[in-house]
């Protein structure tokens, strides 16, 4: 059982690539995942979880069904319902806490999705 | 379904009782909270779950068994397995993001646990 905190700003210094999560530690069956996003990433969906963002640094947009698009800044949270189709996008660098289901493809899809790395 | 961002500081501006934990979403089956911190919790563990902690302002201690201690600052995050004693503190306030499976007591025990609220 690990007995230091986790630092997210650290972890974050330890890559430079986008969409590309990281896996910083495990919460009942959850993989607790740092990301940076920049550009747009691709619509998809996923069937088995929610989908959970906090940004910790920049700004992304979720873009949902309908033509909503959800703005989050620095401390604000959103959590995609399983299933629902969305588009994460950030025009600048932005930093993520991501949470799914541990091994869930990032892209919704197992053959485009990044491969799951620990930090 | 919510189309806006929860903004994890106005939610914090919305209470101050200490050690009572408000929901602001779910995710997963899960209660996804804030809470503040001042002073000495007591020992406790949830059977059923493991606990999320990530300190969003401020410094929280969490003990562990056999003398050990977890220093969390802003941005730092640790998960005590379930079924692991522990005992959180924070000599100043502090406010934290905490996530439990829904409706677990957050006191390890029903007669003793602040009640869930939504805010």
């Amino acid at each position: 059982m690990p007995t230091q905190s986790i630092d997210l700003a650290s972890k974050l210094t330890q890559f430079n690539e986008y969409w590309a999560p990281r896996t910083v530690t495990q919460f009942n069956g959850h993989d607790v995942m740092v990301a940076k996003m920049q550009g747009e990433y691709s619509w998809h969906s996923h069937p088995d979880t929610d989908d959970f963002f906090l940004v910790l640094h920049g700004r992304i947009y979720i873009d949902l069904p309908d033509g909503v698009t959800v703005q989050l800044d620095p401390g604000q949270l959103y959590v995609v319902p399983k299933g629902v189709e969305h588009r994460p996008r950030a025009p600048e660098e932005a930093h993520i806490l991501l949470m799914e289901v541990s091994g869930t493809p990032n892209s919704g899809d197992p053959a485009t999705a990044a491969p799951r790395r620990e930090i």
